[in-house]
């Protein structure tokens, strides 16, 4: 592994990176209590995405942490989870988005959301809005009742300095924000920082 | 409404359906214990498809039910629920697939399963098997330990002869399926029923 810059992703703000298999992001809470939502497309054939349905039924659970895999809708590996000192993340809800905005917290006109933000990080790829899935949401503190299955969004467990490391299994774009949404972060809309730890030196 | 007629899905298939708005299509159970993975694109637009993820999120529960509408990736009302029998389906699992039936089956050359007949079904419209989005899987009884997250798919709740009744709010192509994965069904691979209740006399 070589030496690596520490990025930060602005408040309400998205960006789109490259990883070669094997490259490891790891993606930190400066703060505490901030979302980042994630999404990746196999970089050989950006028909194959990151599917929430695929990693939770071959991990048979809802919350992944280290050790477990998250698929491709092909059913390949695209990233490992290597470490996780948060240990909650969602993977059920699609990204805030202008509409939900309207919806859920009665903006006017709402804000173009993680699912905008990812959409304008991946626009040099060719992928716009309606191709952003299920987001892999990191530190999104999302519960479930078991008998009624209402779900709830709580705050984030992740405190200051926590972080998850991802190693790509494939040839990866990848996009991520720092997250919109006031639910999903305590209403404390605060940046994300990532960095990124190539295989190979570059 | 006008009359309509029963169509039967065989075990192990899947089928295409068109509904115009108000359209109400019934999904039946007759034998009890057998599951449908449902899947529906806008007509008017095929980039629009049924979100899982925007469905639980503006419903705020797992488990849709009557009253409970089912959202496209647009957020746009594709189906409201108006009555059902069984009360219990899932809406987290993508469909099985070939590589399911191998990664957690074990066959050697898995069949093509649910996400396969759904796009067989839907090949006419140009839809293939990326584009299968995590399905509304009616009848299906997954559970989640609400401290672990993990993942249960339980024999379904349905009866011989339950149903859920779905109104198309706008015009639909929709994919169903009689389930060819034996843990979603008590392996009892069973065939499903339908009928459509068309709302202008044809």
């Amino acid at each position: 592994m070589t030496a690596s810059q520490v990025h930060r992703i602005a408040p309400c703000s998205g960006c789109a990176i490259e990883l070669e298999a094997g490259d490891e992001l790891v993606v930190m809470d400066p703060m505490g209590q901030q979302v980042s939502d994630l999404t990746a497309f196999a970089r050989e054939d950006l028909a194959e995405y990151l599917s929430s349905g695929r990693s939770i039924d071959y991990a048979a659970k809802l919350w992944l942490t280290s050790g477990d895999t998250l698929y491709s809708n092909r059913s390949r590996p695209m990233f490992t989870i290597v470490d996780d000192t948060c240990g909650r993340h969602d993977f059920t809800l699609t990204p805030c988005s202008k509409e939900m905005f309207e919806k859920l917290y009665g903006e006017a006109e709402g804000r173009p959301g993680c699912e905008g933000n990812l959409a304008s990080a991946l626009a040099p790829y060719g992928i716009g809005r309606d191709r952003i899935p299920v987001a892999f949401n990191i530190f999104m503190n999302v519960t479930f009742d078991p008998q009624s299955g209402a779900v709830a969004v709580l705050p984030p467990l992740s405190k200051a300095g926590d972080h998850i490391r991802l190693r790509a299994e494939m040839p990866l774009v990848v996009a991520m924000t720092a997250c919109s949404a006031g639910q999903s972060n305590n209403f404390s809309y605060k940046p994300i920082d990532f960095r990124i730890e190539r295989a190979a030196a570059g």
